[in-house]
């Protein structure tokens, strides 16, 4: 390849901005493009989740572009999650057993900030804002923009194009509608919703609620979590179903019913939130959706990266982590096949679409998870159990929280598979009470063992 | 509801004309709309497969329009695969130990035009043949079509629009891009493509081989399929990678190659087929595709049915008998609501679509099945295993692949949460040589009953 190759990436979010930043360490001219105005001088949070949670998938790929300390300056370490009952009662579930095992609220504004400043520290590097993409010619490798102040439409040819441009993706539109090959394309939403409010800093600029958790109020039909923001504030997102249930998005309309509303099922949160009215009728409702899709590519001219190619549901807290792990993958491939660039995306996808598939799956199984199990005593039970296995056998027993968030060597679907044998095995043995006459724990350890391995031994015998 | 609702359904192949048939029979104004000419009267076969499989589902929904009599009679009784190794060698494998449990090989063109001609007794049924529809504007109910003759394009308005036009529905379409509503949408395509050829009938118009059978060249990454017709023909299909492996349709492009491929994979079949190079080089390769979509209404105003809502791949020959189940479900949820079209719409997909989901996906599943399994010697011992359970215990015994078939009265989905159980419970007993101890059928039952539901609680209570 030649390192004069003209790269094009479209959209300048967290994945486009840690990928030029890459693609400039290992010497390419990347041009990015971005349909909004700087993030770094303006305020353009409205509608998108404004902080996330960052965890050692995401550190892996930050390091390896040399940004892991700066991004660890502005994280806010969670340990576990605190699940607040209807009665206002709180409960600690800690996300690992392990010391050191936590994940971190960062605000999604200030990390893609500094990827673009680090990006911009290159020469080969140039940045374009308020550009939108309107079409790709993925044959000619062309890509046509809208410029927000001009209005003016204007071309650029580029050698190979990398379209990191989000879940609502323009590459992967033309991927769609221009049929020249067989397009395998999903979205699929979830009959919930998300709105964001927020629960302010009391008046010294401290947090009012634990600011070492992930809050969360599960109440099956609907969910609230509350996430840290380093100002004091928590950042608060209601999932709600649109137009079922006695509460939803759609009969949720006026002051009153609001207030009725988080009065029975989340009122220690209401207290919190002064402009619920506010910002429940000013804020946008979003909504909740996987995309997975094949191929990524097109010939040596262009791929999907990120959310492009595989926007996911926020359950797992893994969405950026999986699309910084994208650029950690890639990275590898581009060590391998370097100066091939169709071998390069071919091999990528080969290897990095059971992955990030998995992810999406995960995903949706924490959305029941965290709406219904959480409260579920079996739930409660193998949670505790799987804490004090990995406490006392910290190299041994890996519970699949820990595998997919912990773990940035096992892949996602090594961890999909394993973890679902795991929790089968530690559910079956909990509802049985198969554990009540084991008197050790190293015993329990080994029972566990053996019946992951035989249920993932009988799932292989039927092909599974 | 008004009976005199003006119904417009675009698409008189199989599942449009069957519902206009039945509509009628209730009592609607039924305008019945296909974008090809009269099936009846040209031949318009290019392209699609020209016979299918036609089972119980199927003749339950003929039997309620009172055509099942019709198409017993153009039916050829397929009793079991008819396995052709790469030596030439044969062996049988039946669908089912009962007696009369077949499936039936039939002409899509011969059924359809049964199905138009009985529609179109009824007064109260026009049909418009070469009328494309265009688009659908599902807000006024307005259907653009434009005719193939005079290339003129004009609009209808109807009270009520069926969209049955097939797995590239228009009104399907313009779900998709209209953004009305959150639409969930999912097409995914086999790396397999198809293609027919023809074993023609011998000189005085006999099969050339066992019209009994369905046949099949399970090779792996390749597969060939034939099927009977009532002339003494066979209609072939093979199913091949697009690019994939030694011998792909991108590279079959030489009689050479041709024959060489077959002759050494399907060397029995290829001397059956004369004009092999031409039917390679002139028959289209068609592509292998699921689609599901949710919601399939809007409003009471438009409605998806058929492959238009749920186009499968053909690996369980369930593609006609789902659709034709689709006309069974919904004439049941009319007598529930009518009157109300969109409770009527609503009710039906929730009642409908998991079953839909199900079909698609045991689809997928025999793919890999007759592929791969059919000559793993672990499926041939289980099979045989099930084959004299149904035997033996008609009554209390009966495969996945029965209950899909031929057990109308049992749900797809329901089919194949205990089919899957089923057959894991079985294969693990055949691979741990667990019933060898076990000397009596009734002692085998038994314990695969036992480990089924095993199998079905351990799911539960994980979760799954």
């Amino acid at each position: 390849m030649n390192k004069k190759d003209n790269i094009l990436i479209i959209g300048a979010g967290l994945c486009g901005s840690l990928l030029a930043l890459r693609l400039a360490q290992r010497g390419y001219k990347v041009e990015l493009f971005e349909s909004r105005p700087d993030l770094r001088t303006n305020d353009i949070s409205a509608g998108r989740s404004i902080n996330l949670a960052l965890s050692d998938r995401g550190f892996k790929a930050l390091r390896l572009a040399g940004v892991e300390d700066k991004a660890r300056e502005i994280c806010i370490p969670m340990h576990g999650r605190l699940i607040h009952d209807a009665k206002e009662n709180t409960f600690a579930s800690n996300y690992s057993g392990r010391q050191g095992e936590y994940i971190n609220s960062i605000s999604r504004g200030d990390l893609n900030g500094i990827l673009l400043t680090e990006a911009e520290k290159h020469e080969n590097v140039t940045i374009h804002f308020n550009k939108k993409c309107i079409s790709v010619d993925i044959e000619e490798t062309v890509v046509r923009f809208k410029d927000y102040k001009t209005k003016e439409e204007f071309s650029v040819n580029g050698d190979v194009i990398f379209g990191t441009d989000g879940a609502g993706s323009v590459l992967r539109k033309s991927y769609y509608l221009e049929r020249k090959f067989l397009f395998s394309y999903s979205q699929n939403y979830l009959t919930h919703g998300y709105k964001e409010l927020e629960i302010p800093a009391d008046a010294l600029g401290n947090h009012q609620i634990s600011k070492d958790h992930l809050h969360i109020w599960p109440r099956g039909e609907y969910m609230l979590i509350a996430l840290p923001n380093l100002d004091g504030s928590f950042t608060v997102t209601l999932f709600l179903s649109y137009d079922e249930g006695e509460y939803n998005f759609n009969n949720l309309t006026t002051e009153k019913r609001i207030t009725e509303f988080f009065e029975k099922e989340f009122p220690d949160a209401l207290k919190l939130i002064p402009s619920i009215k506010d910002e429940f009728f000013n804020n946008p409702t979003g909504a909740l959706g996987t995309v997975k899709c094949s191929p990524w590519f097109y010939k040596g001219n262009t791929v999907l990266m990120g959310d492009a190619a595989h926007a996911i549901v926020p359950f797992y807290g893994q969405g950026m982590n999986a699309s910084f792990e994208d650029v950690t993958v890639f990275d590898t491939i581009l060590d391998k096949h370097e100066g091939n660039w169709e071998a390069v995306f071919k091999e990528y996808q080969l290897v990095r679409k059971e992955d990030t598939d998995a992810i999406a799956d995960l995903a949706i199984d924490n959305y029941y998870e965290m709406r219904d199990h959480v409260a579920n005593p079996l739930f409660k039970q193998k949670r505790m159990l799987e804490m004090s296995l990995e406490e006392n056998f910290p190299k041994e027993y890996f519970s699949k929280y820990s595998m997919v968030t912990f773990n940035e060597n096992i892949s996602y679907s090594e961890a999909m598979k394993k973890g679902r044998a795991q929790d089968k095995a530690l559910l079956n043995m909990v509802a049985h009470n198969d554990l009540n006459s084991v008197s050790n724990l190293k015993e329990v350890l080994r029972k566990v063992q053996e019946e992951t391995n035989e249920i993932l031994e009988e799932d292989k015998i039927a092909g599974l």
